[in-house]
């Protein structure tokens, strides 16, 4: 059996949940310590995480990733147990077969060959992995940025496992991601009876034209990387449950996802400039989920294009397009960050599944990375 | 003691919450049948209901009312007992003072007084007493005018006894009330993550527009009884309560209190013209809850406005406003109706109450208005 293959099913079978790793970091800590990785376990709070760096200075390429998966959903909808990898034909499934498990196989195996060819390469090859991926992100990625931040480790180069492709392995590549903004509104009004409007101030009738207003605007223009700035209302509630009583406040939660053309700043003030305009009595809090971050251009995405030429023979596609990714919290730090992985299409979906002939073509890409940016 | 007040406080001290009579019924029928009139207990499901009659033949007068009080909402905000009728200087606490067991001690004592004057006029004079008035009011008035129809009994003149007066007795008289038209509107859309919001379809941003567009529309300018009709949403919803999902659908409820200045069919044609012209894909649940009503002139408002004005030296004013009432259910018949009664400001809350002095005037009132209609 094909080596990622064999190394994706054993990552399979542990059912690592989040926030549970469930033994994956301890077998991905096995297979790097053999090959001369330096393996650090970081657990902050109930999530697991794992440093792992071989070489000894020189530019670092990063492999990212995350050994949790989302739950299952109910098993008796899956056409195979979520836990058991089972390869029916081409196709293995299980729960975290695309989302990451594959990449996360195939990184380490990249890795065994790789050292096999080069073992004096002059540079060096780290691991960022968390089981924090897919929960709150707290004691994950950003505790480990923390800790490399103490140590003053700069990471030069991260490739990110999570699952870019769209319809075929390798036609899309993630250098960079839209930021995220959350926003809750409260409108405040007078409650009162719904005979005597003139007693009250309707809160839903002064937030529906401003709301309005928020969704009609265009935000930017996006540019050559990003699409323009999208903003959502998730959630809107106001109201007794009476049919007889005008409330008295309602409740608007939306998000902004945002290209680098606009800052969270400016989304805030535009904001409160419509809603002012609208002579409207309101709160707001904000929270932001992540600012944007881009890769443009260099060593990183270049070793991505040429290695997917030349291993899968196809032009990939550069895209910031999607949901957040832990890359937002790498790319703060100055590294240049891509994500590859396989395809997406069932992630996070009952029976989720990945295309196993992928497994080594992956294995050869992200191979083909790690020479092009490591051999001089 | 006052005769009217004597009797409200034995009202106020049967704690008859809806559909609860406790015994009020049985009170005003003894009273009743020792000057004449023919009582007949009508039990509609859990409601007791009254109707009684004075009279063989001639035009008849029907006092209106309910015995039924709402809720008393926390006891120990009360500064007495509310169903121990509590004189403090001039004012008479308790639930349901005002709405309405003050009125219905008024009319009883009124008819008490005119029948010793003129025990032998032309004309009837009746009562429609119902204990689910505060409540669904299925089982009340609507059931009783249903089985006078059965009976081919045709009501010439009603007398409402709600709380109609507003800084002081008499000095506002309920000629009419408006139509109340309830719509739950259901906008469909897409559902969908919010990070890719163009394979969704947001059914609040679809609703936000077209519902800020029904709030916005002028219905009508009213005329010379009623105000112009109003449009209040009381509830919306929307959304799964997590920050990255576009919902499926929003729900919005709304209100017409409307004019005779269009019908409710003119109001749901016209809804469904603005939701269509903004493209939306919805449901709409509508629910009449009353048509509006109008007694513009005619005997029973002359004999009200002479007879505040001979009593209490005021003149009248007519209005439309406010809330729903049992009226809406009697004046279809083709009645003239008018709603007269207490001063309104306390009812519902916490520590009702009427004016005392206002019950035997209240009564000299009513007893004019009878003598108007009955004495010729």
């Amino acid at each position: 059996m094909n080596k990622t293959l064999e190394l994706c099913r054993e990552l399979i079978s542990r059912a690592s949940v989040t926030p549970d790793d469930a033994g994956c970091q301890a077998l991905m800590t096995a297979r790097l310590e053999a090959i001369g990785f330096e393996c650090t376990a970081l657990r902050f709070g109930d999530v697991d995480n794992l440093w792992a760096v071989r070489g000894t200075s020189g530019p670092i390429l990063v492999f990212a990733g995350h050994t949790d998966v989302v739950p299952t959903g109910p098993l008796e909808q899956w056409s195979t147990h979520p836990f058991e990898p089972t390869l029916l034909g081409d196709t293995l499934y299980g729960r975290g077969a695309a989302d990451m498990k594959a990449s996360l196989a195939a990184m380490i195996v990249a890795c065994e060959e790789f050292v096999a060819q080069y073992p004096d390469n002059g540079g060096r090859i780290g691991f960022l992995i968390t089981s924090d991926e897919e929960g709150p992100a707290v004691d994950g990625t950003v505790r480990v940025m923390e800790w490399l931040a103490g140590r003053g480790e700069q990471i030069t180069w991260c490739l990110v496992g999570e699952p870019s492709s769209s319809e075929r392995l390798g036609d899309v590549i993630k250098n960079g991601r839209r930021g995220s903004l959350n926003a809750t509104l409260t409108v405040k009004g007078v409650q009162g009876h719904i005979a005597y409007p003139q007693l009250a101030d309707n809160p839903i009738h002064r937030a529906m034209p401003a709301v309005a207003a928020l969704t009609a605007e265009t935000w930017d223009q996006g540019n050559s990387f990003f699409p323009p700035t999208s903003m959502q209302v998730s959630n809107i509630n106001a109201g007794t449950g009476a049919t007889n009583v005008i409330p008295g406040d309602a409740r608007v939660v939306f998000n902004f996802r945002f290209s680098t053309e606009v800052t969270d700043m400016e989304l805030r003030q535009r904001t409160h400039a419509i809603l002012d305009a609208h002579g409207l009595n309101y709160d707001i809090d904000w929270s932001l989920s992540g600012q944007p971050f881009l890769t443009p251009s260099g060593e990183l995405v270049e070793a991505a294009i040429a290695s997917i030429k030349d291993e899968l023979g196809i032009d990939t596609e550069l895209s910031t397009a999607g949901g957040t990714s832990d890359g937002r919290f790498i790319a703060p730090s100055g590294a240049q960050v891509v994500e590859l992985g396989p395809v997406n299409a069932t992630i996070h979906k009952i029976d989720e599944a990945v295309h196993a002939p992928d497994l080594p073509r992956l294995t050869a890409v992200y191979r083909g990375i790690i020479q092009r940016l490591l051999v001089s």
